[in-house]
């Protein structure tokens, strides 16, 4: 925890050599070892509770919305009538609580494999638990995601992966046979979405998965920007395979208890996430 | 330089208690104190050639590209025919370069209050300062900004303001009575774009900003995100001043060699970039 620097959290991952992000820490809340991940929970001066798992920011108070919203919204918009919702990894319930706000969505199944994370969650990040948890519609149990994916065929319209990086127990959600299971899971029109990681420092990792989502046969694979600041270097991104064709403009409108609810998301924002720097573009809309 | 870890450069600024971010640095290469501020060159292992003043990054080689193309070319695309360009900052040269790629453009007027910033960019900058050097149009000078303005009435298309943070020199043109000689300075349909600092953390300082713009007489007044990894968390903004209307679309069509050139800009990208998260939109567009 202190590598840099007592009374702060540096993150400083392997994956990123070269880079650190540090946060002044006000308080440590707690540190545990999960069967699956270390998971640390603690107050920062600037960006309030905090959750990391194996050294990475997970999500702030400062700025979880913007994640959230934006791996909910687009996708869920982007469909003309999301029924059935499936959401891998997301313990802390953030994703779910957004995809709740839908009044057309009848279940939300929500699958994590670490239980540990929902349990400091509850405790620690009621601003994301404390909607999921009274809603009938929510049901959350704790298995490995590639595993329960085998299970259902021809059944979601939606499919959120809200995975960490790809190492650890999120590494069986970044290959070809976990998504040929996302692709039969969906039902006729059904997209999936998947955490993107970064345009700045990923950019080979989400090649690979452009080129699976492609060979799985999802017709339409494209590419969401998010800005979340406390993510190094800023920036995360929506992958989206859709069987329904473009998911760059909306095709439901927002009603105004919705969009009054938003801190991020908004048609515009939408439609202007799929805007990729030319850097990007040229890489991802290449062979 | 070494407030972390030795080895690595850490920006940790007042203006943003309890963040920090760090590079891992493979050699030192100038380190200057001017009469107006503390210079230092390095390189990083993960972002090249990197400057920094006052302890804070201005451009590194992995980056500039987003922040140099958005600052010029949202503005001179906005404009149906910018000929008379003034940059007030930017002695590095980098917006300079970008401005100068359109060829209606006659005169780039580039008024920097520091010598020693020019002197170190020629020396290991050479990407941001060969293409201005050799051009006719491009006049450097070293001057303060707000002294120069006041030499001109009704005679620039375009001004734009590449500034530091409002600290140090760059305070006296974050102020009512630079934009009024901005404004002043500009002919029918001049804009004014100026580095408009972050939303995640400077939203008192733009909304004073757009503020004084309006108070000056911009008709219209408007915020463009643009993504720069290496500026703390992770983005900017180019915030615009404009009596020609609105900029949130180009008024002209790039030409192939203009864009084949561009590493971060596209049309796209230009109308995209005014999409504002929700929190942000609502602040910066009330009164």
């Amino acid at each position: 925890m202190d590598l840099f620097k007592k009374g702060w959290y540096s993150e400083v991952s392997e994956d990123f050599a070269g880079i650190a992000q540090s946060y002044e820490v006000e308080s440590q809340l707690a540190h545990e070892k999960s069967p699956f991940q270390d998971i640390e929970v603690f107050k920062t001066k600037r960006c309030g509770v905090t959750m990391a798992i194996d050294g990475a920011i997970q999500s702030t108070e400062m700025d979880e919305f913007a994640y959230h919203e934006m791996m909910s919204h687009i996708v869920l918009y982007s469909h003309p009538n999301p029924q059935r919702v499936l959401i891998i990894g997301g313990g802390d319930m953030g994703i779910a609580r957004e995809v709740l706000k839908h009044k057309c969505v009848e279940i939300v199944d929500n699958c994590d494999i670490d239980e540990k994370v929902t349990e400091l969650s509850k405790k620690y990040f009621p601003h994301l638990t404390s909607i999921p948890s009274k809603d009938p519609r929510y049901h959350l149990f704790f298995q490995d995601g590639a595993k329960y994916m085998e299970t259902k065929e021809n059944y979601y319209d939606i499919i959120i992966t809200d995975s960490t990086d790809p190492t650890g127990p999120a590494l069986s959600i970044f290959n070809k046979d976990y998504y040929t299971k996302v692709f039969k899971a969906l039902r006729p029109g059904g997209i999936i979405c998947s955490q993107g990681e970064s345009i700045w420092l990923d950019l080979e990792v989400i090649l690979k998965l452009r080129t699976i989502f492609k060979e799985v046969g999802f017709p339409d694979v494209e590419y969401s920007i998010i800005q979340v600041p406390t993510y190094t270097f800023g920036s995360i991104g929506c992958l989206i395979g859709s069987n329904g064709g473009s998911c760059k403009k909306p095709r439901r409108e927002m009603t105004k208890e919705e969009a009054d609810s938003m801190k991020y998301y908004s048609k515009e924002i939408h439609e202007g996430s799929f805007a990729l720097p030319q850097f990007f573009k040229k890489k991802f809309e290449s062979e």
